[in-house]
């Protein structure tokens, strides 16, 4: 039986549909939260998320996470949580496909705002 | 700058230690939220989580949900949400490598309860 309300989401086809860094695409809600796609290459701004938890899942590419004392590599098929309130600078010397999982509404550039600011994000 | 504070989960590694079926994981929490991982093989029992939204995301094998009209197929890369309230029945044809985010305190056998359901998950 089939029924098209009932659709996986294809993480390859839907990274294929971005052509820009930086500008995390919604992909799905649950709860109050969203499931984002996002493709990064340089380095993005320092930045925390006052409240909120924010979970990081690589696709494609090894992302690098800095923080104020360490860091973290985050490779395809890894995942990492960046607790609430911690300043964090992603960091991809190389394309990255990236999941991001967070509350809906949260801004891409925490408290620190700036011009990578992407207030109104597209679903895709 | 090493800390050993931060540190990616690895899908693959966490999978490896898992030797049961339908039994979730705990990997990391945010929020109030699990990531799980589960190794699923053969037919769930129908159910469902009153008030909860469920996500799955496969990292190996074909995973297929059944709904009272309709069906899934989640593949590798792929993923999806089955809406809270939504009776629904996972089948494994064959191995399935499975992450699940969920609210913290979801039981997997949702308001069905019965023999398969695991009342205290452990962390992994």
């Amino acid at each position: 039986m089939i029924n098209s309300k009932y659709q996986a989401i294809n993480f390859k086809e839907k990274f294929s549909k971005i052509n820009e860094y930086w500008t995390p695409k919604i992909l799905a809600q649950f709860d109050g939260y969203y499931i984002k796609a996002a493709k990064m290459k340089g380095e993005f701004v320092w930045h925390s998320h006052g409240d909120v938890d924010e979970l990081f899942m690589v696709i494609a590419g090894t992302l690098t996470i800095l923080f104020r004392d360490g860091e973290v590599k985050i490779s395809a098929g890894e995942s990492f949580i960046v607790p609430k309130g911690t300043e964090h600078k992603p960091v991809a010397h190389e394309e990255v496909c990236c999941i991001l999982i967070e509350k809906a509404g949260t801004l891409n550039t925490g408290d620190q705002g700036g011009d990578k600011t992407v207030s109104n994000e597209e679903w895709i």
